[in-house]
């Protein structure tokens, strides 16, 4: 597949939620220009968005929404089970295990891990708190394609590290903190020492092929400030008027 | 200012952190290239990025962190107090208010907004949760810059537009929907009727100026599904070994 910026694939995922919303209006047809006025971009982004996974419209005749939505599901890998496990059932955690919508496409919570003694051994949902010292022989007898980190900040990094050590190689993280390998303490921003880059390197190692995706709130906090203050560089939420 | 990608601020926010985790551990100096190993880009795109605003490092020294991150602060208008409203105060939004660090950057939250009876006139953190309907007078009489949508899925779109009808300015949206100005009822994807074009025109004047950010734990379940499919498609979390 050809290289698709990252911010393409955020798209789908928003072409994909209007054509769901579009559905549910009954709305069986949709353009380029449409879902560009309704997604905030350009027709020729959506456009070039979409050829990166084949050609969905006929020229001239736009889509047929459950056509493009089910082969959005099907690009996004949504048409099949994501077991997910939460590491961090507090407030976040909790908030997330019952968010309406987030056992839709098939994302099956099948594990819930915290260390809080309050915790552990609690009903959320129909699940039952676990400690996350069983994280790694819960992920060695079930399967689990996915971990929520809904840690406190300080807690985020040896919780990725905990879920990266059980297997877990798809990493969901809320906490507004960067995790991934670390190197060793005292390494300093010039470089590492041999030791050091031979640290990061194993550690490295166990973080090879797992994937880290961001939900950060505070982000949107900070990027909100921005574009307030900048809003002549934000495409305005309001669609150009095409009639 | 030049056009600047969205993208290059979200990686802005993520340079800043990355700068205040090195601030904790003492780290003094960095470069574009140990910035880059640590948000997972290359060294050029941090150049690149941070050359939209000025020139913060010197060739060959790289970057001190506390003027750095002094400097980024201020690119985000993160120097200045942002008054925040939340509507919507089930478990998300509670999650919101009490998550540690909301309250950095002198994010304030001065107002909580629900429609349920067994919210309204609880006492959430140092505040009273008052009825949606109270959102208009409040923000009359009180300095409002952001308001964060953390209400039911189903119920974003209306609660955005009380945002907006109320005259606030910023909207922080963790509905996983897309919120913005609507076209009536009956419209089709082929186009508005002139009525439709029109009534869209009203709302859209209603919106213009409103930016909006998103932060959808949905999308990112998405987003990561995608990835762990096609991790090709996406930079590793692993820095390269620069040593």
């Amino acid at each position: 597949m050809a290289e698709i910026p990252t911010a393409a694939i955020s798209r789908l995922v928003t072409y994909l939620r209007i054509l769901e919303q579009l559905e549910t209006q009954d709305v069986s047809r949709t353009s380029s220009t449409d879902l560009a006025e309704r997604a905030g971009v350009t027709a020729f982004q959506v456009r070039k968005d979409l050829a990166y996974f084949g050609r969905f419209g006929t020229r001239g005749m736009g889509y047929t929404v459950p056509i493009l939505k089910r082969e959005l599901v099907r690009v996004l890998g949504l048409n099949q089970t994501w077991n997910v496990v939460i590491v961090g059932v507090g407030r976040l955690g909790q908030a997330i295990a019952n968010y309406p919508g987030a056992s839709d496409y098939q994302f099956q919570y099948v594990g819930l891990f915290d260390v809080s003694p309050e915790l552990v051994g609690r009903r959320v949902r129909d699940l039952t708190v676990q400690h996350i010292s069983d994280l790694r022989d819960f992920v060695r007898d079930h399967r689990v394609d996915m971990g929520f980190l809904a840690v406190p900040p300080d807690r985020a990094q040896d919780a990725a590290q905990a879920l990266v050590n059980a297997g877990v190689r798809g990493i969901l993280n809320f906490a507004p903190v960067v995790i991934g390998p670390r190197p060793p303490e005292g390494r300093t921003a010039e470089g590492h020492s041999h030791n050091a880059a031979h640290a990061l390197q194993e550690s490295g190692d166990d973080w090879r092929g797992v994937i880290v995706e961001n939900v950060d709130f505070l982000a949107g906090m900070k990027r909100l400030a921005f574009y307030i203050l900048n809003p002549h560089l934000k495409d305005s939420p309001v669609p150009e008027d095409t009639a």
